[in-house]
Parts: structure tokens; sequence; C-alpha cells
């Protein structure tokens, strides 16, 4: 073994406003709230697309991807980990656990934030202060809320996953809109509909608040 | 109200491969084990120095930006979500939250891989079955593991946090390496040793394996 090499710490860290620099835009989470139907992954991804295909950095969180790992079930931990651990860590529907769902999300879109990346959350997030909460961890600035916003009926009507109907049959419990409520942003930054606009006309509303505000060069839209 | 829209789910997605093509390199999650001490975070950051520097997308993980949200302690939640919350979902020191701890980065990290970043967690990350359920739930390949490898009493003399004098003391309890054990891996990609190089001289190694394993281009070194 050779002398001992004295160990500098974090005097190379690269900081948040290093990354946006070399992204060329800010960092941020674009929180989609509303019922489930309403358009909030649609539109997560179409936003998503049209940052990415300017060349900005950008990524969506959503059920699918955050389901599967970070906020698993305790039915998904359990073969891995053991049924005690799996009940204390893992997620259920219930709303204590709904609201660490929310505030994990938070976390992590957080953590994108300062990797200098647009982070769009697709999560239906019934709970006015689990957001408020999400809003209230991040830097001043950082999130945009977006209430997707479409009638019950309309959204029982696209039903994209059938989960309406496995509501209204019970199969489903504590579904928000049917059993639970869905209560609506008080502040948002943006309101959108998705029973009166197209996607597209949307995501640009979207995009054109982004450049409003000076979070992305209006080079992007 | 005018006529609803059909919406269409995901149809827009970005693929990892976009973000990748885009970036110019793959995304994969470089995870350095080691004791306290031994200098995870200076080479985690001097690796992410030098991939940001070479205009490559990259972020550390660390205590210090998940300790303060994703895995907050108990006590940390408690005054915003009440002790029951608190007692459930906070994570301590003991042996299953220490395990649960590992899970969450792991999952954060492979959320930052499918966006196209190099992901550097500098973690003590002590038990190895912690550390292979990591890249068991990551992609094939997503997965390096840099064992950081110092002898316990260099770490020990550097001592940067104060954390050894605490556990010898007994001020702190469950130190890894002083009263619980650091569990070498066996097969990691890389093994560094800090105690006979510098930790410039270990970032460029770390920048050679991912270039000769197709991750990186060879200009970014």
């Amino acid at each position: 073994m050779g002398e001992p090499v004295e160990v500098h710490w974090h005097e190379h860290a690269v900081s948040r406003a290093d990354r946006e620099a070399t992204a060329g835009h800010r960092g941020c989470v674009v929180w989609f709230t509303g019922l489930s139907g309403s358009g909030k992954s649609t539109l997560a991804n179409l936003v998503d697309h049209r940052l990415h295909a300017a060349g900005l950095r950008s990524f969506v969180l959503d059920g699918d991807n955050v389901r599967m790992g970070l906020n698993a079930s305790p039915a998904m931990l359990e073969p891995h980990y053991g049924r005690d651990y799996a009940t204390r860590f893992g997620l259920s529907f219930a709303a204590e656990d709904r609201t660490e769902n929310i505030r994990r999300i938070g976390a992590v879109a957080g953590l994108f934030t300062q990797a200098g990346l647009i982070t769009l959350t697709a999560f239906v997030s019934p709970f006015r202060a689990d957001r408020d909460a999400v809003r209230a961890a991040l830097e001043s600035n950082d999130f945009v809320e977006v209430y997707v916003q479409a009638p019950l009926e309309v959204c029982e009507a696209r039903d994209p996953k059938g989960l309406y109907k496995k509501a209204r049959s019970g199969e489903i419990r504590d579904f928000t809109g049917i059993h639970q409520p869905y209560e609506e942003p008080v502040a948002p930054e943006l309101t959108v509909d998705t029973a009166t606009s197209t996607p597209d006309a949307l995501a640009g509303e979207v995009l054109n608040y982004l450049v409003a505000t000076g979070r992305i060069p209006a080079t992007a839209c």
C-alpha cells in the first residue's frame, strides 16, 4: 500500500445552475392533476414529446413507471422482501398510502429538477393537501400545477383502462370520482379542458406557459 | 361544452432509445459502494463533473439529496405528516430501513436511467443482498458496481464528517465498519483503491470503463 491519499469532499459538485446552463432551459415540475380518464397521461406524453423534439431534457413520471418500482404495492414487494417488510413499505390505495405515493413522487420530481430536467407527472393526486405538500417541498417556482379538467361523465365515457366500469361494479373500491372526492386545485398555474380542446392545442398551451414564464426558450414551441 | 374530444393514450411516448439518441450516450447507474470515508462522494462528483463538462447528462444521488426528501427520517416527516405516518414510512438506520433506503434509491436511479442519464450513486450500501436487488431490478447491463476500496484505518483517519469519532464514542450506533459489517462486492464491475490512487486517476478509470463498454463516446474522456 502506498502513501494514503487525502480525499477532498464535494469540491467538484456540479450545481443545478451549471446543468441548466448546459441544457439551455430551467428544470421544473409540471404536475398534471385530474380525474382518471381526464387526459393527464396523453397530455404529459405529448408535452414531453415536443420538448424532446426541441432538444430539451424532460421525462414523464406516471403510474406505469412508478408503481413498478419506487411505489410498488405490498403484493409486489412480498416475494422479494417478505410480508412484514411489504406491509410496512408497500403502498396500497388507502388514504395514507396515496399520500406517501404522492410524497415520494414529488421528492423524485425534485431530484429530476435538480438534474435540470422538466418533469411531467401524470397522477390523479386527488387530495389538495398532498399536492400542496409537494409544492412546499420544492424550491420556489419549481411547481407548475396543471388542472386537467373534464366532466366526470366524459371521463367515465372514455374509461380508457376500464377502471370506471370496475369501480361501478364494485371490483375496485376507493375510486376517485366514484367513491372518493377529487379536490380541485384552488389556484393552479394552468387549467386545461380536454372535453372541448384537442391534446395538441392543450400541449401548446402548456409549452406557451413554460416559455412565457422564462423556463424554456421560445424556440422550443 | 363542445363535442367531447377522443383522447388517445400514450401514443406519443418518447422511448429510452429516443432519449439516449438525443443525449449521445447510454443511460446507466454507476453504483459506488464502500465504507464511510472511502471516497465514494468525491469520486461520484468528480466523474459527474467530467461527464457534465463533456456535455453528457448525469446526476449524483447521495445522502445529501436523498435523506432530505425521498428517504426522510421519521423525525423529518413527523411535523408534516404526524407520528404514525412518520413511524411507518420514515427511514431510520435499522437493517430493514437501510434495505428500503437502498431499494428506493435503486428505483429512482432506474427512472433516471430510463430518462437517459448516467446516475452516480454514493451510498455505503453495506449489504450485498441490497445491492444485488438493485441490480436485479434494473435492466440487464444497467448496473455498474464500483467498489471504492480503502482500509478501515485509512477511512477512520480521514473521518471527513466526524462519524467514526462519534461511532467510537457511542454517540452513533449501528455504524458500518465499527458495529456492523461491510459486505464486499463479490464481482463488481470495477474496484478502485483510494488509499493508493488519486481521485483524478480513479475518475479516469471509471470513465474509461464507460467508454470501453460502449456506454459513452470516447470523446468524453
